[in-house]
């Protein structure tokens, strides 16, 4: 099959662009086939796992996030205790500001302002977290799984995409709550709540062993990645998997690790459909979504 | 100001996505800074350099760069020889072909077909460069510098970015023809050329040295970005700046150089915006360019 | 300060080629200034964490760790429940195998071999860890932390830096045990086991706010890094810290983060010195472990 | 075969390390691979190519450069105008210095001091180059290829590869000597010299149509390595290669292409031996150096 010399028309659509990069090369093709693998979960009736790990949030991607849930391109989220904790900022109503990787960074510590590459948000977003949080865990108790303080957290906020998952009782697991502020918190106020990842490990070997296609959404690696993907080693195997990554296969880490690797491990199955796209999900993320709202 | 998050619409295009990108973060982010960028140096009238190097012609970017010619996005191009090949390639009629980066090379090699990442061309379609460039370097004689020489064979192509050059007389400087093909077959059939380089630091230096504004549009490193920026030398430097890449800084080579560090240089002027994009240009250059065709 | 040519001579050191590198650039300058810098945190007498993340064990590191804890070149570690799954294998006997990373992966899930990059290790390894898992487990119950855990399993083996840290009362924390295949052990085995990390943070906490110069090593992101720099939130900052990453800044996540930003967050102090090596730890650990070994 | 798990001894030399990494994984690994292969080239007899792109000059890899061509582990150079450039200011006596990559670039430019990543060079040093540059260039005419024009240049200098290329009569071939500052003074000084690529292509063409085993060592990507494997397509293809970059296959452009995809241009043999490093060559490059001069 033929290249096609990519042709851009006045008001080009997101989702013809997306469609014209399946005929050109490199990563543009990886997006487009990601976007008509991603597209062919959905019809397939497939239960969908969405991992994201870096700084999604903070880069503006939680509407992405809730859209996802709400309209169903998946069914299960896998994120980390980072994200949740500047989601609650923002649906706190504080907000990450447009900020510089060139900022003097002890000159930002003076002012109360934390960097996350080119974001700043400011100390005072925490405390209001803090409050929040100590709420929230001063009123449940027991042993808990990541997915239903998750839901308990969400079931208490507007404007989130916990909330959605909450509304929606999509389990939104983070086997990296304790390694976050949150987690801090959690040692700090919820006295009474041990949390459980058992129970998390418990419910989301139940999800991989349904009757039915599973796919799997990777964005970035880390622990999301491997939580989700490790999950299958007692099931079948995935039947589809998209991976946008910025880490290489060559340094031999997991997060760079290729999909086809994963098949090794009998976590993809063998003759599963993957596609890895090379680029930063701020840019492809948002593309995705885009060529879907438009598929349905 | 606040990080803003994205919000995607039905049917949305590329040129609101984009828009919505500035107010971002990350790559997003740089992506929506460098369109508006691109546009305002077009808005101020400056005169544009576009330099390219990796494999965009064999990837689909040809009527992106013919477009770039034709639209005045740009006024003078800096590529590479294997670019300038590949494009004389596809306006004779061949195509390079939709491939897979785990084919087997030897194989590869015993059918005639040579691959570039995930795309492959056949043998033939060089043997027809040959057949051409052997006319053509047959007829001229004398010193000629690369730009003249591409003007030479845009003149007898149709379809091309060579031919859109050529009829607005737009230079064309390729600094590495010889190594390329087209090199070799200049030494076997332009036996009365001698390629003189000389000529096209003369005609840059010139083009440089305009009162105007001037701006640089750099894909991917390499000579092409040596060769623009250093012809800056003996000017007052560039008034704007973008560069897409998949190299980093960190390992302190020229492709994946700061655009800050050419401001050490004086290549680029003390207070001139830059803008840098680390991604592929796959991705990121067909989107600029669409934003550029709906802002005009 | 001029830069030295490096002057390579006949049966030179480790150690002196790493002394030379200070006087060279990019990364080479890195790995020389790192060296030093471990070096002077040894001599001020600091607290040292050593976290490490990506599939070290697998590739060859056990010794160094295990002489990193021996020779007190760091005095806690934190590193991922991979690590500990295949420091297990090796530890019962088990080894992985020189493979390649173009093998066809299909083929190898067919003979019971698990991919890692370049490396092999055959399904039976995990049988072993099982069995053995499955007694340590069942021989122990109540709320605890990673790092008792970890000394308990050190304390069964021989031939493992868990046997070392065990002997010399090292805390290993893994906060993501649950996250990797002991994770899923203990949850079949462990019945009387609750897997607490608050009592994990609790401890940290306490290292943390010790009236001592503190310094981190931190070989490759992850969860890992977050969690030991993360834990100086409620102290003072680090005083050191070098790290060694693949990854780059310009994406955003926190693998990739410089230590810098880590001063926006506090983490670090405003006038620690750091330092970022940019390249493969299975190159640049064993140069530092060297450099170390002959500088006490 | 096993992977061991590296030991390190007091006092290790740079060679046992070497050895030692051959059975570690990932970079390690390709580095001691890479050091066994380019040895046995030697011992084979090979006829072979040393390319380098990338600031290897200001990085202090001069002596290893010269000590390459006078040792005999490479019969051919082949870099970059800017390279020589820096060579040039070496000889001369001027010095690159130890810098910093977060210096402020305005602030420099106006202490005359050009940025290359970590290191600085004050302006000074390329008018000392322009002058002895005028003089070389005003005594030689007539159409000289690049290394005519290099051994010339060796001839005038003390201390340096060129000088050692120029007595060992060892090609330096330099297809981007126009796109420097170097080229900017060929074109003002050099009125009656023609710098004819012409003849550099033939020579090379010559060099691998040996009847010899053919090696190459590529640092680095960019022209010098095209150049270099483009000389190839009409003989038999290199016995063997090994390739060092921080580039990666998956953006599709030259410098970061497998050795393998070479396989499918018939520029490197089917049964070729070929191993990639994915590293910085300021680290990988000593090593390599000083495993063999301790082999020979």
């Amino acid at each position: 099959m033929k290249i096609e010399s990519l042709r851009i028309r006045k008001e080009m659509k997101v989702f013809d662009l997306v469609e014209a990069f399946t005929l050109s090369a490199f990563n543009a093709r990886r997006l487009g086939d990601s976007a008509k693998l991603w597209k062919r979960m959905i019809e397939d009736d497939a239960f969908i796992f969405f991992t994201f790990a870096g700084a999604m949030i903070p880069a503006g991607m939680r509407e992405i996030i809730s859209g996802t849930i709400e309209l169903g391109f998946a069914h299960s989220i896998v994120t980390t205790g980072a994200n949740i904790v500047h989601e609650i900022c923002e649906s706190l109503g504080y907000s990450h500001e447009i900020g510089s990787e060139k900022a003097n960074d002890p000159e930002l510590a003076e002012r109360d302002l934390n960097r996350i590459y080119d974001v700043f948000i400011p100390t005072s977003a925490f405390f209001a977290v803090e409050e929040f949080l100590s709420k929230v865990f001063g009123e449940i108790s027991g042993n808990l799984s990541s997915y239903e303080i998750l839901w308990e957290i969400g079931s208490k906020l507007e404007n989130s995409f916990l909330r959605v998952a909450f509304e929606k009782r999509v389990p939104v697991f983070c086997p990296t709550f304790h390694d976050s502020i949150a987690g801090l918190h959690l040692m700090l106020y919820g006295k009474k709540v041990v949390l459980d990842y058992k129970k998390d490990i418990k419910k989301i070997l139940e999800l991989c062993s349904q009757n039915r296609k599973m796919g799997i959404i990777i964005v970035g690696g880390g622990v999301p990645k491997n939580f989700a993907l490790q999950s299958m080693l007692l099931s079948k195997g995935f039947d589809y998997a998209i991976q946008i990554t910025t880490d290489s296969p060559h340094f031999g880490g997991l997060s760079g690790a290729t999909l086809e690797e994963a098949k090794s491990w009998c976590k993809i199955k063998k003759d599963a459909k993957v596609v890895t796209i090379y680029c930063d999900a701020t840019i492809t993320l948002p593309i995705l979504f885009a060529y879907l709202v438009d598929s349905i």
